[in-house]
């Protein structure tokens, strides 16, 4: 069994992690840290898990990470790029589902972030947690980043187009809606039940910290810098993110044929039959990507529907597929779960 | 006071109708139909109106329909266009809500509505009732086609930038996001509470009926065919839709001043400071479109973010600010509601 | 013209207050305070009062709120007991909206709320507004302790039964559902939407602070101490408070006519016909409750339904209906807005 | 493995019951069926079951039924009892999720369900499905009537009270809240996302089907006919039961201990610490039930506070438990899902 731990429990990421591992097999939790909630049960906190998770937060000074096989940061932004060396050096492998290590610049992730980075040298040993562009080498690193949740849904969306070439990559358009978990487990008021229900709104159209991290990743595919327009928007959803994208077609292709083929062999992305338009609580809870592909009125614009569940393949079931990729498990373990609908 | 019919009172533009009507202080409702509830009092079925509305639905036959000033079609499609033609000559104005009257070609409208016109004649008298654009128009007309919702959004969203003649016309992006009221009192599978909570999905990205009414309204102003991407989405909201726009911008200019100028004296259309994002609760319950422009990171694509309620702005409201415009009242009378926050 | 003062106005009593009042016709809302908001215009943080309120928000220092007619504290507990003495020697009125004055026995507020009264000369003289049993004395008085939100949807429910001496007062229930803004607009984790969304617990079972108010209240009614058993649950509804009480009853009487005579004559409490379950979407926005009271199988267990806007006739409403009569006005002035609905 | 069949596989409890075959090890899915959906494959009505389940509906002629080792009816009420009969003389256990074998007296269905019987003898051979009571006579069964969602939740939260018969029977009061999925996939206007969404009531006040059920259950426990008092209402939960229970003590007792000592060894009924309010969403996707007992001040009222997830162990997960008794299985294959928070 994989001995893991989880620092930063508290939020959704944690509880969603705890919800996947308990049910994994061949790795068991052994270490959950919080500072504020040391000395509590788990399962005090997150009914949900009673009889499935039997553990107490801990303080992560004597939590015992260093002697985990891997750990996984549920932390906000800046833990984990001043922890993850010594996790490291003690031979730890180490999973961020934070941004510490998802974008190459350092200088430009400092600008979105807000902060210096502690650790820019494990920036450039970091493997982007992205298995379906990088899987062989999440296979041998000892430092995942795992992606966000918009980034996953969006570059799932674009990559068969970017990757053939067929559309023009400097006028893309992500659309995109997320549920309100998303917006993590703290106390806020714009994110408070009678604020968020029965309410939609974009959110951050000046710029998002999502933004280079999405340009990064189809830069890297299309081979060129792209120019991309991306417009979140919050929904009252509690789990689940759809991204509408747009691009503009320059080669006349069969789009359902590319994306089938694209991801034939792929367990997690699911290309839904022609004409169809996936549903966000058709992934939910389970670490699983649907995607249409339309091109209306046979115009030459291309619109991709997008969705996951943000908390499973947007987060903690990617960090768990990731997980299975670094310790050669079967990529699917513990992560076969069917959503739950209704 | 103007005597009020409204034909087909048990869907939610119906009942709608009759709260704003309730308080309107210079109409008054005088008849309401309805074939399958006729003889129930409105009150029973909408308790709501409980102490508000004293009337029963009765039916059309003999709710004494020709005797009103006015009335109102808050039905189906294709009822309006068979029973507008006797009203009119017994000098009763009409405002069909449903699309019957919304398209001048009678060919593309019988090919999007899948039915033969009932009255093409009727087609190129009706005046489509978007005040902000056809104000002098309707105060002269006996027949107003209301416009849809996501058309009164979307067309409120580009207008400014189509009349300054300062964004590519041919490649508009329209992503709409529409609560379930919009999809109407019927009893259906898809729009039940377990289906659409907790859920989010595009639909009709192929083709929906909106599209060529969007399109000839921007046509008319670009004074040119427009090219747009329609796709509208249902979100779990009773209420409200939210239009994220995007154009191609071809000329520099403030588009701020732009939008501010163009909606100085409109009263029903808001348009917010620099940077924000209108949310749909801040128009719930009121006749307003609020509207925000954004141009990220100072790149060639303006993004237009519009909000109404589908049910106010986008349906009974508009045909109440069309009918005060028919009887020479002030256009805001009956209008003044404050939206419902939290 | 009254000139009215809000203090707090940054919270969901503060906002629909505003709401109420912009439409009133009879006062004005000349200042509004906020310790935290000094200095931002209204309609920034509120968008829904965009073009109905045109205030800052001001420090309750400079506001001046005792050249007002009448003060409003939406405020947490705890502050106008501070604040009311030096208001009411500069001749304003004061309607708490929160509970400082409304327990009689000073000794059991501060157990409940845990803290020292700062003027427990003011309980002695506050009255309780609940105008529906309090009326005369509300019209002269100075200082009105509005009522919480459980305890006017519970009073009104069983009042008739208890005032005609028909059921047993020593084994009552109150089984009472609230929506979450009743929680107030404080940034807590248990009311965020991913928490509070598609999600329904009882709270406060050991003891709620409108337990007292409740017993004090129909205490006086019947004449004696009741026993009474008050469970309230959070639900996910924005607004809206649904109580479902329970008695036994000790003599056969007509139950609906016994409720229809006791509110004949009351604007805002709406007995519904025999055999109704009043919904909380049916006084979404207005000031009313609706009742309906059951006898199942002709049992001698009476059930009543009741239900409220807790904003409005369990707060804001309630306090413009306690205005009214404190200044002579009609007592509906400002309160006949129609329900939204759906 | 366990060949399985479904009849009414179009419902609520029949994508619930795919859902958790899928996962459960020991029991296959090997028909379904739909005389509406015939033909059509159930990934296409149900995408969440995109590659978890690969068969078409069936009509039930040609589906194949009687070669099943077990047929779960899913059905509306009146077809199991029509159907039963012949399926066990083939051999087959059938389950009925529907309501036609759980009254005892037939006289008794037909008056609450409207309908003849048409199979009386079966209804005397029939074993009700709730382990926690019937868990030996299950064993031995060949027909099972699963109890109703309601049933189970008030059932098991009073269990405890009525075995000891430390409460008076006579005066049993249980308020009920249930998410919208228990009024099952039918197109209805009440259960419409705005007719339901953001809205409270109780229904059926006057008599309920599930009535009957429960004092027959409770009944059998206490030694004598029971009087309850049962008020259901409509929540905005897609899914998820909450039943607040309320009895009068006529003994002292340690409440905590009683229900703790019960529930020992019951897998899938989970007491909570004193002082505790067990949440929907603890249960949300998981066959099982949270109890917490309450004795506010102390008083001669105990409060019961029980929650289950309305498609699990108020259906399908309990089906599933019933089954594994059936054949011998551990009485939690295939249920240990944790569930989905938030």
């Amino acid at each position: 069994m994989i001995k893991v731990g989880i620092v930063g429990g508290t939020g959704y990421t944690g509880v969603e992690l705890m919800r996947l591992l308990a049910r994994h097999g061949a790795a068991q939790l052994s270490a959950i840290t919080s500072r504020k909630e040391a000395g509590m049960a788990v399962a005090d906190l997150f009914p949900s898990l009673r009889g499935h998770v039997d553990l107490q937060f801990r303080d992560p000074a004597d939590a015992g990470l260093d002697r985990c096989d891997v750990v996984f940061f549920a932390t906000p932004n800046g833990i984990a790029m001043q922890e993850a060396e010594s996790l490291l050096a003690a031979g730890v492998k180490v999973i961020d589902l934070a941004a510490d290590f998802r974008l190459e610049e350092v200088a430009e992730w400092e600008k979105w972030y807000g902060m210096s980075h502690a650790s820019p040298r494990l920036v450039a040993e970091a493997v982007y947690g992205l298995p379906e562009v990088n899987r062989e080498r999440i296979r041998n690193a000892r430092l995942i980043a795992n992606p966000g949740c918009y980034p996953t849904a969006v570059q799932l969306g674009l990559l068969p187009l970017l990757e053939a070439g067929v559309v023009d990559p400097t006028s893309l358009i992500a659309d995109c809606k997320s549920g309100v978990s998303g917006a993590g487990r703290k106390a806020e008021v714009h994110t408070l039940f009678p604020e968020a229900a029965d309410n939609f709104k974009a959110y951050g159209v000046p710029g998002h910290r999502h933004l280079p991290e999405i340009r990064q990743g189809l830069g890297r595919v299309a081979g060129r810098p792209v120019g991309l327009t991306f417009v979140p928007h919050l929904t009252p959803l509690i789990r689940g993110i759809h991204a509408t994208l747009y691009a503009r077609l320059e080669r006349d292709i069969d789009l359902q044929e590319l994306f089938e083929r694209r991801y034939a062999s792929e367990h997690f992305v699911d290309v839904l039959p022609a004409g169809s338009h996936p549903e966000t609580r058709a992934v939910r809870g389970a670490n699983v990507c649907r995607i249409a592909v339309h091109r209306p009125q046979g115009g030459d614009t291309v619109v991709v529907l997008s969705v996951i569940d943000n908390l499973v393949k947007g987060a903690a079931g990617q960090a768990v597929q990731n997980m299975n990729l670094l310790f050669g498990l079967p990529e699917t373990q513990g992560l076969d779960g069917v959503p739950l609908l209704p």
